[in-house]
């Protein structure tokens, strides 16, 4: 297993669904990054044609990872690593290809209901079971444009909350993404520490 | 079940362990907010005795609550609306005392092991079985003071991920927890669509 991730500025749609750039946003890159370090994710894309904005994020890489934020923080640089800056979703997975012999499986990400969309349960064995390496792309703006969810191997399903608000930030959807996929099995309930309702302590309510 | 949130900005650690009060993070607010609104926790106190930080996030919440913003982006103001500005985490447990008529039970957060956490499947099962209000702390810089996590009810076990690397953002990591103790229940395996590892497209690889 070798997942890939992939955090799209190019091709994505903005809210009136007409395909644009978007611009690279800091915390973007600082939580992809340490998402996918905690979660042992290989390399994680990002993916802009802008020139200014791909300087822009290298810098902020050099930074951590050479500069001096790796002498004051040496934890953010050991994630920053896995940054790859690349100008297309064609280079990320020629490079996938160079590094691992193999072309990656595409997994695209949405907000959306889509039809036949992968379960995050069979995404997780799949992951488990293949020894190929695995792409999986977060759209920034308002989403991975129609031709890229229509190009990918699979679409998987959406987060769900409550009701159909669907609106996390692309840092929380795949922080949540990367612990239903590759987080530690689910905790059984019997391993608990006593603390429960009747423990409450009173506080004269 | 009545799950609050608070994103504490004092009293937390600097890298130094000292007790500092953080500036607020406005990405911080939109994260915090749009988790708390996807996966339905009550509402999300914003925690700092800084009056300058007080009005910064004051300003932030009405833009997108009854300002432009609103107009441009319902959807934020939707989730936005559920962030309160308090002083302290007292002023919390007044708030939801005088909202629910009963002090929470306080759960804090933290990236470090520690004997007798709460583990995650058992927190989810109380909170399913309680009907009294729990406040679930993130701390912001390096984590809640030690007071904190001694006065709290209960401390969460960390997040972990492959080995112990834990310099998770706090909000991936409150929005992974917000899934683990509130999100849907895990999707079985079978419940799968027929993508697989056998359905890998010939790339020539």
């Amino acid at each position: 297993m070798e997942l890939h991730l992939a955090l799209v500025h190019y091709p994505v749609v903005n809210r009136r669904g007409e395909i644009v750039a978007s611009a690279v946003t800091n915390l973007d890159l600082h939580d992809l990054a340490r998402a996918a370090r905690t979660f042992n994710a290989a390399a994680c894309y990002i993916v802009t044609p802008l020139k200014d904005q791909q300087e822009l994020a290298g810098d902020l890489i050099r930074h951590w990872c050479e500069g001096v934020g790796f002498r004051l923080h040496p934890e953010r640089g050991n994630a920053l690593r896995r940054l790859r800056i690349v100008e297309s979703l064609e280079a990320a997975r020629e490079e996938i290809l160079a590094r691992s012999g193999r072309y990656p499986l595409v997994w695209a990400t949405s907000a959306r209901e889509i039809r036949g969309a992968l379960a995050h349960g069979l995404a997780r064995r799949i992951l488990k079971g293949t020894e190929g390496p695995v792409l999986m792309l977060f759209g920034t703006a308002w989403g991975l444009s129609g031709t890229v969810l229509e190009e990918a191997d699979a679409v998987l399903e959406p987060i769900r909350g409550v009701d159909d608000y669907n609106h996390l930030s692309v840092r929380c959807a795949a922080a949540i993404l990367l612990d239903r996929l590759l987080g530690e099995e689910r905790v059984t309930e019997a391993r608990g520490s006593g603390f429960g309702p009747d423990d409450r302590k009173d506080d004269g309510s």
